[in-house]
């Protein structure tokens, strides 16, 4: 049984999906490991992780949409208003989504389905430059 | 140290929660481990996996209902709308809840509360064949 | 590679979150992990774990403002009201957070950024003490 971990940058362009999975997928095919755990974190409160249909685009469009609607950008909502209009909603967003995900590790793969990807949902409107840890427990 | 890996197939009858704990926790008891981790991931992206109460079945109909009311089947609020009015909801039911779980194993079970039972959440209408991945870690 | 279980208790005042990382890093320390996976699990189904900023106060009350309003104490809109008005609401907002997160273990301590805490986050009205499980694999 082996371990493996790595920082992975990613940079975003304000609200929205940011696809992982290659980058992650490569990083993977990498260690030598056939059989394992694979923990994706993503060390921010205003950005998150969530695995999405990697098909239509729409469908990210959709799902930030929702979001945004859900998660009103309304001043008089929060007390938390000092980092602007996006921040609370964005820790929001953060805590009905997720900041981490743990996929099996089958035959040297990530035991995605057909129409999973993985995704960074970042929820400032401004671009940030986030980090993911990978871990990998296998062998 | 060793692993045990495989796929369960799970059956669903169109939106609602199926429970799973039973063959999660048989499949553990023949693996021989005593302390463990276990985690459960969902391959699709229009279900999803919740830890809920097993006790009074009326918590997962008002769970269901919920989640039809927050995330309406409104075609005019989607552009993703081909593969009809219940998909895009589908996909964000399954970024508000989570495709993955892991659950420390005790003495040779899931370290689950009294209450607490594992579900696949279908948010499709139709019935659909829907496959989990149980991985076991530990010794 | 190796094994650490423990259980923690955390008291809670009613609705709202209450830090455990410092236990958590605590605990961790004391395990001789350098590399490895800590994983949290809430043994409940009206009381969730979330990572949220840990330096304004706001944040909290925020957050726990918008699961308030979103998730309504509204028993009409509830069949399970048997356990108290509280009850239904809390287990759907367990469902839109998390009963588990999974961190990776770096230099001997939790990957968590800078401004990121864990919190257990209590959904029922009245205090309630809570079990939280923490497992840890690695070397």
């Amino acid at each position: 049984m082996k371990q493996a971990v790595t920082t992975l940058g990613v940079s975003t362009r304000g609200q929205g999906l940011v696809e992982v999975t290659e980058p992650v997928a490569r990083w993977l095919a990498g260690q030598g490991i056939e059989t394992g755990l694979l923990t994706v974190f993503c060390r921010h409160t205003s950005a998150s992780l969530v695995i999405q249909e990697n098909a239509d685009p729409d469908v990210r469009t959709d799902l930030e949409r929702f979001f945004k609607r859900l998660v009103a950008e309304e001043p008089s909502l929060y007390d938390h208003t000092l980092e602007g209009p996006d921040d609370m909603p964005a820790h929001i967003r953060s805590a009905l989504t997720s900041v981490q995900l743990s996929i099996p590790v089958l035959e040297g793969r990530m035991a995605l389905g057909t129409w999973q990807g993985i995704y960074l949902f970042e929820h400032r409107t401004r671009p940030h430059s986030r980090q993911i840890v990978l871990h990998l427990l296998g062998e």
